[in-house]
């Protein structure tokens, strides 16, 4: 697989575009390259490294010589369509929420569990994109200091929702500033200068929504510890495609906050923006476009005094390390 | 004091203009009139009760003759001109922060500790927009299961910026959306499409900012009770007039859900929406323009199995419950 055979299913929506370019900015040595989208899309003219690639409509024989098959497209296409493309051979590194839980599909994230990718049996499932950006964050706090509780509220983009739902957010934000009628389309409520509960099915006996329950089980799968306790509130903002996250941690025992700095900063894809002084902290423009998650607010809890309770905020672009950059990353290293 | 002599303090500002709309709403029984301002917005006119007023210059002797006066228009206004008013024979309502964590000045939420008006020595301080808004969904379940700990992240509105903030984001936003330069000039970082730590003066030491403290210090004065834990991030984030906050509680017993409910329904002020079979709950731009704070998301944390913890999310009117409405609120139990 030294330059393997690449196709990528869903590849004209907001993150199968940006699994091309994440392709093309990390030199992956891509052989063939095969784009595949619904029938709506198929046609589209797409390009990579300067020549260009015409979008074929994903079918059930689109897989045939392909070595690695990145999902986009949504659970149900992943479900119908990754073991088709794992029965043709290739290996499929799926960003839906199909596989997460499957116990033969490793949920990785190649900063965190990279040793779980050999244990594939085909399939590899990209995380939730609250759940990387929360552990990029958390873990590698876990690894000094174990983390008992994590206490987290989102404050998530636009993009999680797909492309069409960046572009009702500009339309929306328009309208709203010309006086217009506000009509949602893609999400249930308005987004324009607007907060609400994450548009994810609830689970009306536990009050908790979907989003919200992959942070926990993903969670506990990633760092192999059903143990840890996760409380999510999962709220969609209006931002475009970075996610932003308020976390308060209950370790095992008492951190020492500068091992905590030195080990953030250490840690591979995490930046910590965390000045004091100059009240400069991480913020979901900046973090957008940026392979980095952004730590910051790094502090003991002012409401425990034992210092076994810290608080931070994140911030990781919802497209990139949430998504497509993570699934690349995964891969690499499968090559 | 049946028909007083009222004063405005900050006419024009953003919460000066809502004060006058609340007094005239609320049929509050103005006898005479005062609006007064700095020197700049002196002489501009203001409506109330179809009658026009002008504003006068704030001077040392503005207070005379005047019985209830109330404050908005900063802490350092306040710190000079409220004990002139007080000298002159007035009642200071003050919605700076000047003297709210002054042991002779009561700081009072209106709906949970009127009994403390009584101890005045002229001046009550109303409490910051974030608290209010926060106690006003945590008092009704902290009377029925005493709670130990809040730990409260905030999705706060521009308006606690002030009018001229609102409008920053406003233009900001259309010249984010046409592609235009971002120049932040009341906010310190871009607040369309954006997200940043609370933009009050940080504590280098531990960590948290002016915002954030006011929350911890305010909660236990209002409450009576040092011993109430609480670790709020305070964050800014692109909506106009209502903050919103997502809440965990940790209270010292198991609590019975549906009491917690009956609770918040029932408690004046409060508003609970809290449907999870639609996904509807409380939003800013609903709660914008509105006297009560909405409560919903009330649910026992996933990450907790004795019942002992809870979750929940509300909205609140900055401007209003946050500020103008709670002030005016106090004025009437003086009467």
């Amino acid at each position: 697989m030294s330059q393997p055979h690449v196709a990528i299913a869903g590849a004209t929506g907001a993150v199968g575009q940006e699994l091309l370019r994440v392709l093309e900015k990390r030199n992956f040595p891509v052989g063939e390259l095969t784009l595949l989208a619904s029938a709506r899309s198929a046609g589209k003219t797409m390009q990579f490294r300067g020549k260009d690639y015409k979008v074929q409509e994903l079918k059930e024989d689109s897989f045939r010589g392909v070595n690695i098959a990145l999902f986009s497209a949504g659970g149900s296409i992943s479900k119908k369509f990754a073991p088709l493309a794992v029965q043709d051979g290739a290996v499929v590194v799926d960003n839906s929420s199909a596989f997460r839980m499957d116990p033969d599909a490793p949920l990785v994230v190649p900063e965190i569990n990279p040793e779980d990718i050999q244990n594939h049996k085909g399939i590899i499932a990209n995380p939730n994109c609250s759940t990387i950006i929360m552990l990029m964050a958390v873990y590698p706090i876990h690894k000094l200091f174990p983390v008992k509780k994590i206490i987290v509220s989102t404050y998530q983009a636009s993009s999680g929702a797909g492309a069409v739902a960046m572009e009702e957010l500009r339309t929306q934000s328009r309208d709203f500033l010309d006086g217009k009628e506000i009509k949602p389309q893609v999400f249930p409520y308005p987004i324009a200068f607007n907060v609400f509960s994450h548009n994810s099915s609830m689970d009306v006996e536990n009050g908790y929504n979907q989003e919200e329950m992959k942070m926990v089980k993903e969670t506990h799968k990633i760092l192999h510890d059903d143990s840890i306790r996760v409380s999510p509130t999962c709220i969609r903002i209006s931002t475009f495609r970075a996610h932003a996250e308020s976390i308060h941690l209950e370790l095992e025992k008492k951190a020492d906050l500068e091992s905590v700095r030195k080990a953030l900063s250490n840690f591979p894809g995490v930046q910590v923006i965390d000045d004091r002084k100059a009240n400069y902290f991480p913020m979901p423009l900046e973090a957008s476009d940026q392979d980095d998650v952004f730590v910051g607010r790094i502090r003991y809890d002012v409401g425990n005094s034992d210092g076994s309770e810290l608080e931070l905020f994140c911030c990781g672009d919802q497209i990139l390390k949430g998504a497509a950059l993570n699934a690349v990353q995964i891969a690499e290293k499968l090559l």
